[in-house]
């Protein structure tokens, strides 16, 4: 009997198009599946006639596949993971390749390859981007770990991902963890993209007042812009024009304004924190969905908590090329501190391995943040490997230069009209405090010396020092 | 021979100052640390003539105290308190009472209360501010875990805990490590405070042109008021008298402006994120440490990105007064994100047992962020301890309804002249977010259900829908 070139263990929805997408790309594929039930139904719809095998037991699955064997594992991130491991361990051989297709954490990652390693297999961390479409038709996927298992695994991963002008939405993206990191920090790019179009849309409908057809035009104008061409913009374009069918509203009308999340946004923010990278704006839009979560807390606080009653009285025209050029500059902002930890990541946890350019044109095809601005980010980075911030790239600084002026305008109308623009503002925050030579952070530092000693350093000659500033009275404070 | 009525482990300090101030106040003390030679130097200096008993091993230190034992254990958090507690958990006996005056993470303290209870000792998460002044003249103390403990304990708590108007600064948090999430929470918010008076010193200086005189009276002038009366304040009026007697500058002047920090308001930001709960405000102030810690890259992007070219024309007086309102709303609306943090993790960590108003009461004393404001808040939770959030709160919203026309006027001016006050604007942000009935996250659900299929909630009814949008087109994007 023939044995399989591929393996795929857990068939959801994910896992079933993956495997649909290798298979069609010219390779046999053992399947299997925890509950025995979903592999028959695979096998006896979208598998039939291809070049399949179902397997019932992981060891006739680890049996069914050729050496070294290539496993891709797509099931929950967290404990099944390591269930899964620890289950498979003792039935491969040295050799043998695993991967993790799920949104692990990427210190489980470095965790778990480093004790498969140990026994000799090889462990591949995986992101994978695109969804259920991107996952049949060519997701963006970004593997980290061995690179002698990338080699292996390469001529399969080149043909599954997506297509762009200039090769696979896939790269090795560095050792490690470093390919789930990377996933984590595109999703969190992700939020922002997302927060950031929300705003827009917000400060167009409620302080210009334009209606679902307007809107719609307008997103699809933006997605006509080198700057604003993006997957995201022209879902946003299309959700405009969907009629409700049971209220003859617009669909989007209707929806509760409550954000979920599943997790990658908050880790990226976590992350950051824990690295010591600002990312304000990603940081933003995770806040927003929380805020967005606390519907009825706010439904009451609206009616107590009335803003200004002011309104827009300029040109209209005007202002929604001035919301389309904050949003283009916000979003610059985003993806220069996503890149920023990307960058800092590689420097203190992955060897200086990461190769940014390399990251942003995997990034142009297959996943949810795919748009033609990446191709600029792509560029400046083959330009300058070693650009401290996306901000100072010759393209991206001059366009802020020459959109600032717009940028604030529409932040002092969203503060004047009291429209809030978390992301947007947090966005214009970081290149404010970021072009800043001196920020009153020595304040800060001299507080923090007066009350705890912490001492500080000083311009003009290097040290640290600490000051008794003045005596520090017990003095009660003032109660009424 | 007599036995010690308590016992403090870790002469650091604040285990150091500690110790004479729970000596002065009528309690006879055993003290033990690590290292011996930190003893004999503390007998041989702060402590002759006063009621300790120097020990040098663990055995002899808990033979020297009387029954129950009350030990305070003041080493730095982390694995040193870990490694202690297995020392001398064979040494004690049940009903002997461990607190750990450390800045421990609550989820450890859970762990640690947990482990030790099982073997019948009483384990006390305690936090304590104040510093060294505090910890020698009268901290705030946030004792949280065993109830019993707590009333064991409460004759000396209450003795050397700063004395304010209506009592001590110390209660009974609440169980487990509701103790150190309280000080977790403490610290966040001063993380808030010191970031919104340097957004504050840094508009007087660099908008209005104030010199440091000026600075010195209008801090001095905010103090005497009954909103911004505090600790931070007072110390930040008189930071600015302080001539360097090298330089002949205001000493301030001559300080880096780049921020350090100790990770408790990064605990804070990453625990809120966890649970749920915006604290925009707070995490301003912790990335604004972070973007000033990257001193070298601001100085090299100052030369590449200048801001716009504008200057103030107003009424100097007039916007001194509306910075000082823009700083009283921002940072009502950071103790109410604080609070509300506290008080989610009241509903769903401690069996609803924290009292707002408390916490609020035993911070107007000892403790950093000390100011008559917290009266305010103690009286707003004691009309109602089930206040969904500060800002609902009478006087707090009618506050702020009064100034945020000011406070919006600064964020004005200082957008319009490219001055960062990211803690203000999150502020201001999470009021306008807060009072909305509606924010633009339906679309957000409306994206995340067209490429993900992650359903959303409709306004006319219940249930979870799902949409087939429009089919989405695997486009190529527009490169160039």
């Amino acid at each position: 009997m023939s044995q399989q070139d591929f393996g795929l263990i857990g068939l959801a929805v994910m896992g079933e198009n993956l495997a649909l997408n290798v298979e069609r790309n010219g390779f046999s594929v053992a399947v299997y599946n925890r509950t025995p039930a979903r592999t028959e139904a695979f096998m006896a719809e979208r598998a039939v006639g291809r070049k399949f095998k179902a397997t019932y037991t992981l060891e006739e699955f680890v049996a069914s596949l050729s050496r070294p064997r290539r496993i891709l594992a797509m099931v929950k991130a967290g404990q099944p993971v390591d269930d899964l491991i620890a289950q498979l361990k003792p039935l491969l051989e040295p050799g043998d390749i695993l991967i993790d297709g799920g949104n692990s954490l990427y210190t489980d990652t470095e965790r778990r390859g480093a004790e498969l390693e140990a026994v000799g297999l090889c462990f591949v961390g995986m992101g994978v981007s695109g969804g259920e479409a991107g996952a049949l038709n060519g997701p963006s996927l970004m593997p980290g770990g061995s690179p002698d298992a990338y080699k292996a695994l390469e001529p399969i991963l080149t043909k599954i991902a997506a297509q762009v002008d200039d090769g696979p939405c896939v790269t090795y993206i560095g050792p490690g963890g470093a390919g789930h990191y990377v996933k984590m920090v595109h999703n969190g790019i992700e939020y922002g993209d997302m927060q950031l179009i929300a705003e827009a849309y917000d400060l167009l409908k409620n302080v210009l007042g334009l209606n679902h057809q307007q809107l719609h035009e307008v997103f699809k104008e933006w997605n006509g812009t080198p700057e604003l061409n993006s997957f995201l913009i022209e879902i946003t374009s299309q959700i405009f024009t969907y009629i409700d069918p049971e209220t003859q509203l617009p669909l989007v009308d209707v929806i509760v304004d409550a954000a979920g999340q599943k997790g990658t946004g908050r880790w990226t923010v976590e992350t950051a924190l824990d690295m010591g990278v600002a990312i304000p704006t990603i940081t933003a839009a995770v806040n927003a969905r929380i805020m967005s979560s606390i519907k009825a807390e706010r439904l009451a606080a609206a009616q107590q908590l009335p803003g200004p009653s002011a309104s827009f009285s300029g040109d209209v025209n005007a202002f929604i090329d001035k919301i389309r050029d904050a949003l283009y500059c916000s979003k610059i902002c985003s993806y220069a501190q996503g890149m920023a930890l990307i960058a800092k990541a590689s420097r203190e946890l992955f060897d200086n391995r990461l190769n940014l350019g390399e990251i942003a044109r995997i990034w142009k095809g297959g996943c949810i943040i795919r748009a033609g601005f990446l191709n600029k980010i792509k560029q400046a980075y083959d330009e300058n490997p070693d650009l401290p911030n996306l901000l100072l790239a010759p393209e991206f600084k001059q366009t802020i230069l020459d959109k600032q002026a717009a940028w604030r305008e529409v932040m002092l109308e969203a503060t004047r009209l009291g429209i809030a623009a978390p992301a947007f503002g947090a966005s214009l925050e970081y290149f404010d405090s970021y072009r800043r030579d001196r920020l009153p952070q020595n304040l800060t530092q001299a507080q923090r010396d007066f009350f705890g000693a912490h001492t500080y350093e000083r311009l003009d000659k290097p040290g640290t020092f600490h000051t008794e500033w003045v005596p520090i009275q017990e003095s009660a404070p003032v109660t009424r």
